[in-house]
């Protein structure tokens, strides 16, 4: 058996690092900060995808397929998204390589330089708004409900598996609507959405809210986020909707004939969840034995693992567990009866634990003598011996307990660890000890700049639930309309 | 209503291009090459995708995720494929850009050089199996059987929506097995895949065939494709799946302890199939009223127009209409009750036969009165009045009807424009006509160059099923032991 994972009491960052490793979810690949996701990995990634494409077609937006490159002038036609962008993007700017006339391999053709450089799509804003130009002349052509999934990339300095990566797996939908009102709703049904998979599926709460100003989307006149607590207190920000304006329709001259027959620019939505809910997924659940996944997104939810000597025992034992299997497949449950002889039922029960798996059965020759079966939840660790008899719908019921176990414990932490502050000694007290801080702020972008200098703490949201509240600001004193959340973040 | 398209008969690349634009499958993007796959065109593709995903994974597979970028020293590894793909890659040399001291735009940062340029993958053998040296290191380790659903860029020169794109999206499986014959049965196992997928899914029937060495992947030691006929006689090639040899292996020093105990290179496979496979679905069935798609893979399999005056005659369709769309949605047909009112019934009877509705219902007051209702079935635009009762099981049969009589008549058009051809005269006429040309050849690269250069006819394959048969070459009277199909080809 291999050696155990660092507690997360002991270095959180590197029971993250190994707990991905380990699980094979994902690795470094050759090229730097871009990660190869492994197929167990891509599995819950699936998952992720099909329930969001579900929610997503449900609300009546469809799939489509825009180009990886960009040209570069596009970038500069909406000025803030450029100035978001420009630093961290990678760039095209031949298209053919040649031997090496000294023999080296390959070269870089010089002949080959493209006329004006292309650029990796950091997002999809940009070329699909100047394709909307062409497809939108009348109020009859709107709404556009669209989404892609897609690879992006954004050449970060820093990067970490699935959390911060160069290149990463997304969905980015793009809409376009008639009205103002009617693209702000949608922001607000995306949000909705996003809240609704990371609570319901995901089993992680988070909290809905409006970024600052600082924190916008680069090319945005809104930017609505949820934002997760991860185990050590720090803020992850797990999904973001932005209200555009006119923005991009002003950059590429999207008008539209509407109903009174004037021309008018387009309104526009963009929202986004990437594979970085991947390392919220794990933060914000998974303990010291490895994984724990919530039963929805798992990709095997049961595994059966035998004990016996031989093969008369092993063929009592298929005989019972060969119609459960059935049962339960039937019933959409992923199990897996592992038979297989290469490994003793301790190395798979620590393996299965590793991977998260959330419920675990056992079952010996005495369990066959007495009509029983071992039952181990991965939440709770719990062990319980249980009558066979009935075991299918115990299962059933455990799974669903599971998934709302691990919500209720994620809430509970996140609630112990939420504190409001009120003075700019408590606040730097209380950002050492991790968590999110509820605090005023006197609303100017330089107060919450410094704040951020002198604590590494940003206002991850102006949560939407909050309700106004006379208050001074916890840095300036100067006044202060409502509490926002304050905490470190990944 | 727009006007009509060019018919088949008058300009076959024509009616193409334009069928592909008028029916909203995809349009050229601001990148020369570069394709936007629209909404009902990605709806397809995702019907194709689900169906190719669930029968990899029934056969063992996983998918997996790795790198856009590929170093590259990387492609240099293996010689051929390094010449196979060298010529036409697109390649990173910078990441970041810059505020344009002149003030126009943003340009290429040159402090912002790579060490190494990094090229768009063109196909991922290379950064895969780089990796899996890392990943194998004794037989238990094997087999790896993985997929990856991506986008792959290949810079050519002379491109046609869907059918030859610069970025293109596809599946890759990669594989690597302990034996030469298990890595063999995968490579033939895959190409049964695509060769059942296209006859089941895509109603379109295939030849199997061994690629000659000319036309073989590059790096490949055997390349089997499938082999389909569009309705101009021309060939496309609509998968292919290689027998990788050790070359791979060898290339990134991938090896592993056999049973023996023994040090021993990895045997690989790879296989693809991409959006290539749109080109080929809308050329094998389409007619010059627009689409015929099967109804497997249709994204509305059946439209219902209400053909009424007033709210009252609307109402009354609607009581018969709502319950049967409600029947036909419970078995999992895609139905659309279109009760727009923008657009007049002969209108929407243009609009779907473009679209490619298998199955269009129309009903109006008299038909009320009658007890009847009209099917017009989109392949051979013959339309029928039906007594209303029972009208469920007739378009459930109907569904499955089209999707064999359209692969019948696919397969019947291919029989009839196959001809067995022995004499040089005899193929210079015949390849003037169009079809395949079953003939002999004397099995050298050099007569299959010449043939090529005289007629652009090129070796489709040599089938899988072909009996031997003394024969002589057909431009060099050399001899031959079996024949081989060549046609000119998309």
């Amino acid at each position: 058996m291999s050696k155990s994972l660092p507690s997360r009491a002991e270095n959180y960052s590197e029971w993250y690092n190994e707990l991905v490793k380990r699980a094979d979810l994902a690795e470094n690949s050759a090229v730097r900060g871009c990660m190869i996701i492994k197929p167990y990995g891509y599995s819950i990634w699936e998952k992720m995808q099909r329930a969001l494409d579900d929610m997503f077609k449900e609300t009546g937006h469809v799939n489509a397929y825009f180009p990886l490159l960009i040209p570069k002038s596009f970038l500069s036609k909406e000025a803030s998204h450029v100035e978001g962008f420009a630093k961290e993007c990678a760039v095209v700017t031949h298209y053919r390589l040649k031997n090496d006339p000294n023999g080296h391999g390959v070269i870089v053709d010089p002949e080959a330089k493209l006329e004006e450089e292309l650029i990796i799509r950091p997002t999809s804003e940009t070329v699909i708004w100047s394709t909307y130009k062409n497809w939108v002349q009348s109020y009859r052509d709107l709404p556009i409900l669209m989404n892609q999934w897609a690879n992006v990339m954004r050449w970060e300095m820093r990067t970490r598996l699935f959390l911060r990566t160069a290149e990463f797996l997304w969905q980015e939908g793009h809409t376009a609507h008639a009205t103002k009102e009617e693209a702000v709703v949608e922001t607000e049904q995306m949000l909705n959405i996003y809240s609704e998979f990371a609570e319901t599926f995901m089993a992680m709460p988070v909290i809905k809210g409006r970024k600052t100003a600082n924190e916008r989307f680069a090319g945005a006149e809104d930017t609505y986020c949820i934002e997760a607590m991860m185990q050590d207190g720090k803020a992850l920000q797990a999904g973001t909707s932005h209200f555009l304006g006119q923005n991009f329709a002003k950059a590429f001259d999207v008008k539209f004939l509407n109903k009174a027959n004037q021309q008018e620019f387009v309104w526009g939505t963009s929202w986004g969840v990437s594979t970085r809910l991947m390392g919220a997924l794990i933060m914000a659940h998974s303990d010291d034995q490895g994984l724990v996944l919530p039963p929805k997104l798992a990709p095997i939810q049961v595994v059966i693992v035998p004990i016996y000597k031989g093969e008369e025992q092993l063929n009592n034992i298929k005989s019972k567990i060969d119609p459960l299997v059935a049962a339960l497949k039937k019933r959409g449950i992923s199990v897996k009866f592992d038979i297989s002889e290469n490994q003793s039922p301790g190395f798979k029960f620590a393996e299965y634990e590793l991977k998260g798996v959330p419920v675990r059965l056992a079952i010996g020759n005495r369990d066959i003598e007495n009509g029983t079966i071992e039952l181990a939840r991965r939440d709770t660790r719990v062990k319980t011996n249980l009558p066979f008899e009935g075991i299918e719908q115990v299962i059933v019921d455990t799974l669903d307990d599971i998934q709302i176990s691990i919500y209720q414990k994620a809430l509970g932490f996140r609630a112990a660890n939420t504190f409001e502050v009120n003075t700019w000694d408590e606040f730097l007290v209380k950002i050492e000890e991790g968590g999110f801080l509820s605090a005023h702020w006197d609303g100017s972008p330089e107060t919450e700049e410094k704040i951020k200098e002198l604590t590494k703490a940003t206002i991850r949201c102006i949560p939407l639930d909050s309700q106004e509240e006379a208050g001074k600001c916890i840095l300036t004193g100067n006044p202060s309309k409502q509490r926002v959340i304050f905490a470190r973040a990944y």
